[in-house]
């Protein structure tokens, strides 16, 4: 099995309402059978209703609220940058988590929550690597 | 923001059963400090204890066992190509939550579950391009 990941479906509760979160954050969203795409560097980030996602998967969805496991993260180039897209983030609804803070790895980041409770790392850690299409490379120890 | 994810990090309850089970698919993880880094195209997967995750996010982890409506997806580059790697997964010890079957877009997908209950589909997608490196390009109508 490869090592890489070609889509990243969020399950949502309500596609308008997450599509237009991601718009505010200034993302292209397109939309064919009720499913929104995103191209985002090599993957693409999926919108489709929870339920669909679930019976998709074949399996049940206990609805449970809450955290789910996984976080996503972005990379960025600068602590600027981690400021600027949570105040974007906190203007189109999210749910701040955890407030832009500097980290024990000698970084600076925050957790935000879309509205379904998605959890976002805005993250600036000078250890790793973007280029400058924006792919994060690991340092050589971590590959 | 721009579009792009940096690293999708998947919560743990126990860190070396989760590493064995990606190394059995045949991915190279290096680990630092309890943290296991798997460089995936543009972006890492990380394995991450779930409590450190929630932590990390400043939310409460009602351990909630079940989906938390997250899918990640690879796509290959045939049908046979996802019956290997299904095989490959349920002998690592993944459940198969989907068995490999035809798909409404014309596609053939399968899903399984990994030790901590993350989601992986695998499907040839006729519609969707792969690069010679993996990379993952939307139609144009859906950029």
């Amino acid at each position: 099995m490869d090592q890489r990941v070609s889509l990243i479906t969020l399950g949502v509760a309500d596609l308008a309402v997450a599509r237009s979160f991601y718009e505010a954050l200034g993302w292209q969203c397109q939309e064919v059978e009720e499913t929104v795409f995103v191209q985002a560097g090599g993957s693409a980030v999926v919108l489709w209703a929870r339920e669909k996602l679930a019976a998709d998967a074949g399996i049940e969805d206990s609805g449970a609220d809450g955290f789910g496991g996984i976080a996503l993260a972005q990379n960025v180039r600068s602590r600027e940058e981690v400021d600027g897209i949570l105040a974007v983030a906190e203007a189109a609804g999210a749910t701040i988590t955890k407030p832009a803070a500097e980290t024990f790895y000698g970084g600076y980041a925050c957790y935000f929550a879309d509205p379904d409770g998605h959890l976002w790392e805005i993250a600036h850690n000078p250890g790793f690597t973007l280029t400058e299409e924006g792919a994060l490379v690991l340092p050589d120890s971590l590959k």
